[in-house]
């Protein structure tokens, strides 16, 4: 099988099953596993932020973060297409008494300031109106197709919310796929928010967990959000221990994914009934849509799937196929055989 | 001072302060206050409803009922424009850890099938979807200028709220007034939602108070959020007594609104400056905008208030009047005379 | 019926009605009500605030002032007897995300300072405690029997508060009551409480609302959320007209409700079969007990009735009588007689 | 150092750790991680129950499993000296909008029937009143010193929940403990549960992990919730792994531990100074108090450092001591001399 679900399902690599072997544990929940403490202390480190804390999975990374910033009763504008609005099914609401007001995303993935303006009452005293509290933005965005937002939208997005007194947390899932493909320190795209989420269980392979980032003060906040949902974990050392390597050693590896992503997006945009614009593939995702008569979305997945590739939909009818360490330049290679081979021996 | 704020500055009518000289008082938190247990009645049986309740508010109501339908964790699916998501402070979110999902508002009001269709998710099994619980209309609408729902449009939201097995909740806060406008009982309209909100204080000039109704089931569910939102009140007689006048004899006088509404619409609409489309003017409210270029809305607003007429921003720099009992055709000769002569005096 | 249900059932006198015929009305919600302005106004001097807010219930009034205090996931010490605790439907916890920690309550309505010492946590540095944010009491109390809390605890109380920096909410639904108890001015009382409710709906006599009173800040914050949970009303003048009434001439009057309920005490108490110790009845709420094997609580409660006189149970079996406006002297004999008569009457 | 501070300090097994290395991974948050699938199976197999699911932690299983069970609005009856009361930040109040209502807890863990029962209303169609919807045991029992709930007792509980229709929820975190003290089937002791969450991470000495289990349509629910908590991991077969080991291998091996506690008892009781009743050690845990007026608890445990011995505090001055697997008999030796010495040592 194929499997371009996601860059969830990569394994972890044996250099970090060999740093599960020899980490040193301890109870985290007592702050004496010193495989976590290194671990968000690198975290940190390499994404200029003052502190850093190991989370579950990314969904609790981004909720305690937004709950973090964000009092009970007021709004946090999040992208309509974001993941955090999406697909982690609306925790902010439900944990935090906090209203989602979704933003339209732009084909880039940008929400343009004057619509960010918008949330914003003409009268904040007047008690009608929740208050907005915090602004999100994702980097790379999934669902536009693994965009990288462009460093001046990310001042501008800033400074606007310096402005209106409100921070920015990037759900930053993927933004090392953001910074290699910027060929830029990552630390140059989180200057432009107070807080960040990041995956480690995405490209860089990790098994488990999300870091987020940010000031002491907010960490602090966080980590006692993260005791109430359940995240506090004990000799969490074992899911540190391969973060740690993939925070060290996978980082750079992600161009080689941005290239097979070019080169899938190349192969299946010559094929007749594909409708893709390879010249948008940024990074690791590669999104299309199926458009010969005799396929749905689905029954297009369902199809792959029996030619030995899998896909998943991104809305809309979008197909998405995302690229990772699992595959090959020679695996892109079959997966465009077969899909063409899937189209041709279609009946009409 | 020709106040076209909203037609909730109305007082009550003299048979309205009698009423409630003469009423039957009881402690209705015990079940005992005569006079409300007849609104209660009478409410339910003019919308065609099995049962109805008393609220302070028509913001407790819409958010008693919205919590009625919908568990924690749900969806409801509200206007992007509509009074429940913009107005009212994000209560389901706050008290519920409920999800508001705001779907795109045409201008006349409506919520397109195929856009409500969108907030489904396509697998409700996959636990990273919040799912839609209840579906909100707003009849008329307040920010699409007073606009009424056409019947058959209802009709078809109703087959597929069905269809996908949640109820409709109708935020009908000048129901009558669409009622009037279209020349039915407001049973015929109400027959397509599972629970109303209905305004007593708005053109039907009570002092306070809304209605929700609907089936004993939900007003069951409703009656107990209401004691811990903190609705339950005393001899709320008081309060249901000119309510009960304004059920029995103010709905019909509705229409008066309606004419004034369009003759301030033709008015306004024949200033240089104004923009105003007055074949858009269904009930009492009306719209427009200052195109004049030594106004902005916010110094239109000012101004006019100098010149004597009230009118109010609705969002987009928007200007909005109500129309209601207390403006005559008289005053709103005036009102357009003194924007007439507004427009005229300021200095270019 | 000689109802001793509640001193909630008065009905407004004939005063109130009057007053409400001449109030000048507005929309509050514009904050254009004089009459609702004036009753704030008078409420916060009366209670030596800095500002108040009318409330449709003191449910709200107490639920809309813990939210202002406590942040989500904070803790509010309430009485485990406290009418909060027990009556209000756990708003706080819902509405809040707030933990409610029930503190002993003593027979006299106390909370000892030992006790709610222990709900501090050993290290409130510790994610795993949720950290108290407000210490709420209730005085007069009332499943203590309208007990009144002394001056010295009280001043005890807030200086453990301060200590520990965090507010004092005052559950004065009949704080009143309690002033004219001690024969004090009503701010000697408040003095020791950061925020205060209280009930214009009970002793006062007036037909619906509660007042919250306390900073300006803390005001703000309580203005807001009672919009989000729909407290926000119209023409709340008819409301606060018959509170004027309530605030300027119905309180020194409670002293007589006092006199009657310490003579029905001693009615009853002389009786066999009731056990009641008149020395402890402080104000206008007697509590006793059916020691009759013949009769439960329930069946005296049912029996009570058809001889013309309404109680209500109080918890543990007890049975509560609360005198009010409407419950003359001479009632109170009638009252005892029929209570004789019951027990006399009754088969073996 | 000898560390008694909990069973959640114990590292993984030579046994695990290659388990961890052999396990085959896969994506669980798609539910194909293989060793997760097995270790969810065994659970529920062993647990008695139809199915099982792999939480982050305690603190989340307990919550999640309280959500799913309580609708918002609702009470769950807890032990006032329970995990889930006091450690657990009051999650279910902050993200399920649930009321706990603490009831007392006896010496032996026990919460009795009638003050259970005194959580229900007189009337439960009062809306004023929240209404249970679950009652939680704890077994063994934390703070009460690792005491096991009788069967009996189980079977009572039981009873009355059926009875008055809520499901009972056992935290269950070592109920293993529970099971090798009472040398039964833990079964035996489960069936008197609707649900229950197991710690693989205590004295079975997993890494990471705990268990809920219950029936399928409670574990659906719990697995949406747990998503929206952010405790669904990718490749969490690392975590699984180990866990297998736990259950396959561990359990036996916790009556080592008792033996040891009963021995640390016995050694402790024997010393001046020291307030300890052997007889009452049940399991796996040891409370006591430090009666030498040279030392407050805080004193006691500091000092107790320095001779090489970590215990904790665990309420009311209470101190105590978690024997696990990484405390042998030796060592228990020396922990009984170090504090002998400690105490001699001291000044006057």
């Amino acid at each position: 099988m194929l499997n371009f679900l996601s860059d969830t399902v990569t394994l972890p690599t044996k250099e970090m099953m060999e740093a599960i072997q020899q980490a040193v544990l301890g109870d985290d929940v007592y702050g004496q596993d010193q495989t976590v403490n290194e671990l968000e202390s690198l975290a940190a480190r390499m994404l200029g932020m003052e502190a850093a804390c190991l989370m579950p999975s990314g969904t609790m990374a981004n909720l305690s973060s937004i709950m973090a910033h964000c009092p009970r009763g007021s709004k946090v504008l999040v992208g309509d297409e974001s993941d955090i609005y999406i697909y982690e099914a609306g925790g902010a609401s439900v944990c935090g008494g906090i209203v989602y007001e979704p933003i339209p995303t732009q084909a880039d993935g940008r929400l343009l300031v004057q619509d960010l303006e918008k949330a914003f009452p003409v009268d904040e005293e007047d008690p009608q109106f929740a208050l907005p509290a915090l602004l999100c933005l994702e980097n790379t965005h999934n669902r536009c197709g693994g965009k990288v937002l462009p460093i001046p939208y990310l001042q501008e997005v800033k400074e606007f919310a310096s402005a209106r007194k409100i921070p920015v947390h990037m759900d930053g899932a993927r933004i090392f796929n953001a910074s290699v493909a910027l060929d830029m320190d990552v630390r140059e795209i989180t200057c432009y928010a107070d807080s960040i989420q990041v995956c480690l269980s995405k490209g860089l392979s990790a098994p488990v967990g999300s870091i987020v980032a940010g000031s002491h003060d907010h960490l602090k906040k966080v980590r006692r959000i993260r005791k109430m949902l359940g995240g506090g974990m004990r000799q969490a050392g074992i899911i540190a221990a391969p973060g740690l390597v993939a925070l060290h050693s996978m980082v750079k590896r992600l161009d080689e994914d941005h290239q097979h992503a070019k080169q899938l997006a190349h192969g299946l945009a010559e094929i007749d009934g594909i409708d893709l614009d390879a010249s948008e593939v940024q990074t690791n995702i590669v999104l299309f849509r199926i458009t010969d008569p005799r396929f749905s979305w689905s029954t297009f997945l369902e199809t792959a799937k029996e030619y030995g590739v899998i896909f998943s939909e991104m809305g809309y009818g979008r197909i998405r196929a995302v690229v990772h360490r699992q595959i090959s330049s020679d695996d892109i290679n079959k997966a465009v055989q077969a899909v063409e081979k899937m189209l041709k021996d279609s009946p009409l």
